[in-house]
């Protein structure tokens, strides 16, 4: 008789199992249920459908030659029986069968499995405040309510939203409604920073100053408390910590959790993050039960700890490693470094491994270089800049993660890509700084931003730059009195020299060498130029001559402009 | 005293080592010579001048903040000494001084130093066929060159060109003659494809389909003979072997030479092909002489073997290398795995490691797969496909190299720099079907173009997969009678039905498991789909009933679309 392999859960990790093992074992009996009648989609297109850019819902459900992946498709394409609207209730892994319920009918039966996959995913997290179950306060990790809540926005009905939640999917989600829709949208952010697992403060600074620059109200450190509804107007009232607003629509992206019953229920073990444990080879405690994506906890490979991480790339490349494994094969799941992207308005944001607060926690001793510079060769026409953050441990000079933002988001992550492909293989300071890349003008500089970005690091570890990074010199020059040495030209520093008068300093690079001694050695200094090379330049000459109490602004002021675009 | 370094050559290597060294040691007597006027030029930026995207040669003199890099720069911001159309003429290693000339005045000087370095470069090579020598006959690796060539140009007095030589440079100024200045080009090349170093016979084929698109004719395995004057028009008569070409001008970009008289003379090691000798830390055979850039051979870490790679990319890591050397730092330049990119009219082309050909030469038993995917998520609206050809060694499965072409260049270039940077530390198949790269819709796939990459060359390691790639097909299609089978839909396969008769069989991917049994199974077929999946998948459910006589097209369509336009 065939082996039966039966797979709770249709949407990403469950077809791409079914399938590569129907590709491997033409004779197994494969299986395929889902409590939802909308199966095999991109989840993570959801927020360009709401948006816009994805018009029809059912784009999402279909294969790159536009056949809907459906029950007939996987039946007549794929040889695989699915059955949808069908509830997996209960596992019994002494008769290896799972109890199931027909939504439709009601009707409980039985099916029988020699191996079963759990890719039962992860549902949205609803925050327990008064009011977050209102019909008008929505999640969108789910296809249905994506499509009420884009209805409810094509009538016109929306003018002002809150979306709770800063995480990847609150952004997402935000420019959905602000681009498209027009939208006034308000984002409360429990944390100090947007993407506060993703981001340190530097990157998030720029990504926060995008959602500023395109209208979007932002409130850090501030909690939902409670959300009423108008029954006259059907408005929402939203007290936050912060403010109370009046809005139409209330979107919550306050994460997921991992949808770990049935497994919980079966006796499996879950890990100390709350997901299903599982081992290299994607198997559960019990070797004939495998489980993948949204609702399993990886290995970080940095900070060698358990985490959740829901993302459609790392549950397809599970799902061919569980198939592979259960044909007979041998494939392992090490772990993920957290690579990551984003696109937000015009600008993309991308990162891999840990951020200095995670690598505080995890216990290195955490040193960052942050760097400005074009993604293209500087004198080729089509050149933008990036933002790169890197950060090593200081003593083992092993790099812990990049972070990365820039208006070609494809450049942007081709740089993180490099260095994210690399985390696990002990990749050191010394190596980014001769790394490898493609160059001609038209896509990298000769000395690429990355190298750059290892050069940085390499002089701060030396000791030879002295940086400070453009929050920290934002909030110190607002707070302090320290002054600041511009040596960039007379024409660029003439605006700041009269609104800060005497804090101003303005000495050109081709000057300092004779005009140095008009520095007062025992003062300090902030350095600032275009994008940081000047600076830290100025800032070694000077040491050399004894001025050593200066501070080098890091991706100077391009930095500074995507930072907090109103300083000047 | 202080220390003297000495430095021949001021473009790209040479004032990268005299900055650093600045940064890194106050007190160095630094000297920089070059015979040219013009130094510190980005020279991979000649194309691009001379095709107008970049106006003004100043621009590639310039940094970042638009200063010039004159002697005055160097002296004011750097510290640095530079004397230009000063020629070294010989090293006296014994007494540590070099003897130079003044070009201007003829007067010869001797210059000490306790570190030399030799930044010498490469020098065009111009093939000895009679009139290579004529004024109209160009090369564009020197600046004044690419300054009379933009200037005959401008006045428009050219309206049909020869370019000797289809590798990088003979590419990028094809494009720059035809796309700006309309000049109908012809490109003539000895061996039998386009890039013949650095690409495999797949995406040399999309490179030369994108210069066909644009109106080049590219004469492949064809010798330039003669070139001739007409006294009375100026017109050149270019004879080849192929045929003759009459034109107004010709250039040639028939690769470089390394400059290395002088380190020859002076006794210095030179290796195996033809470049000079350094060591991991860039010491050529005389400890106090450093060499890097063109000049210098360099260690493919593939293949073992010694090459030369002129790239302004590896000049400035090892120009920063020598620098960290001399300061008394330890710092190591390993090699390089042949990392490259360009761009080609609308297409981006990069590659990395060996082709197919340079990896059976160094003894391996290569075996690559190929495929074609949308760069971004197929349901995301700004998706361009991407060909990639990823080959690897049939036993170690280890990955020898990559290559890749498509429109958005910079997610070419990303997904084949994430190679890049792991080629040397053992990459293997398994590793790249897992390669964690970031992932949202906007700028990849969930299971990307690169992972898919890997999986197609998984599976056909595994004999899962039994491929022939496009150009392949293409010969076999005209020269054989094997039938294709086409899995796509109806309305698809019509027109091919229509022209190849009973050749081109159509069995929609829908109805091939009620259908099968109308295949011959004894019979031979291509089978065809879109992008490549589902051929892929119609071979295995046809071998699992008994059907194996097949191979299927890898990258479908979309590849021989790029292979041959003219193919329907």
């Amino acid at each position: 008789m065939a082996k039966k392999v039966l797979i709770i859960g249709a949407v990403a990790l469950g077809p791409k199992v079914a399938c590569r093992l129907r590709r491997l074992d033409p004779q197994l009996e494969i299986t395929l249920i889902d409590r939802d009648d909308i199966i095999s989609y991109g989840g993570c297109g959801i927020p360009y459908y709401v948006g816009g850019d994805i018009n029809d819902i059912e784009d999402l459900c279909k294969t790159t030659s536009h056949a809907l992946r459906d029950e007939a498709f996987f039946e007549n394409c794929k040889g695989i029986r699915v059955l949808t609207r069908v509830e997996a209730k209960e596992i019994n892994r002494r008769q290896k069968q799972v109890k199931v319920c027909n939504l439709e009918t009601g009707e409980e039966t039985l099916l029988p499995y020699d191996k079963l996959v759990l890719a039962t995913g992860a549902s949205a997290f609803r925050p327990p405040f008064p009011g977050s179950g209102l019909p008008r306060v929505f999640t969108v990790s789910d296809l249905h309510e994506a499509k009420n809540l884009k209805t409810l926005m094509s009538t016109g009905k929306v003018s002002r939203a809150v979306v709770v939640g800063a995480g990847a999917i609150g952004l997402e989600i935000t420019e959905a409604l602000t681009d498209l829709w027009g939208i006034a949208t308000t984002l409360v952010e429990m944390e100090d920073q947007v993407l506060p697992t993703l981001l340190g403060k530097c990157i998030a600074r720029v990504a926060a100053g995008e959602l500023q620059k395109h209208g979007v109200e932002l409130l850090l450190e501030a909690r939902v408390l409670e959300v009423s509804e108008n029954p006259e107007t059907g408005k929402l009232t939203v007290k936050t910590s912060k403010k109370s607003l009046e809005v139409d629509i209330v979107v919550l992206a306050a994460g997921v959790r991992p949808n770990t019953a049935l497994a919980r229920e079966a006796g499996l073990a879950l890990g100390t993050s709350g997901g299903i444990s599982v081992d290299q080879r994607m198997r559960t405690s019990d070797p004939n039960i495998y489980a993948g994506g949204d609702c399993v906890e990886v290995r970080n490979l940095i900070s060698g700890e358990n985490m959740l991480m829901a993302l459609g790339s790392l549950a397809n490349r599970q799902g061919r490693i569980i198939a592979t494994n259960i044909s007979g094969g041998q494939s392992h799941f090490k772990g993920t470094v957290g690579t990551f992207c984003l696109k937000l308005f015009e600008l993309g944001v991308s990162k891999a491994g840990l951020t200095y607060r995670q690598a505080k926690e995890t216990g290195f001793d955490p040193v960052y270089g942050v760097v400005s510079q074009a993604d293209h060769a500087h004198f080729y026409p089509s050149s933008e800049l990036i933002y790169i953050s890197l950060l090593a441990d200081r003593k083992s000079r092993k790099i812990l993660g990049i972070e990365a933002a820039g208006k070609n988001g494809d450049a942007v992550k081709a740089r993180v890509d490099t260095i994210a492909v690399l985390l696990d293989h002990g990749l050191h300071v010394d190596e980014v700084c001769s790394l490898e890349i493609g160059y001609a003008p038209p896509f990298a500089s000769a000395m690429d931003v990355i190298n750059n970005a290892g050069n940085a690091l390499d002089n701060i570890l030396a000791g030879n730059n002295r940086p400070i990074d453009a929050a920290d010199f934002l909030y110190e020059f607002v707070h302090k009195t320290t002054r600041i040495i511009d040596v960039r030209g007379e024409k660029e520093a003439a605006p700041f020299k009269a609104k800060y008068g005497a804090r101003w300093v303005n000495i050109p690079q081709d000057q300092l060498r004779r005009r140095y001694s008009e520095i007062p050695g025992n003062e300090p200094f902030f350095l600032i130029c275009d994008t940081g090379p000047r600076s830290y330049e100025a800032q070694v000459f000077l040491s050399s001559r004894g001025i050593t109490n200066t501070r080098n602004i890091q991706g100077g002021f391009a930095m500074i402009k995507v930072t907090d675009p109103t300083f000047i």
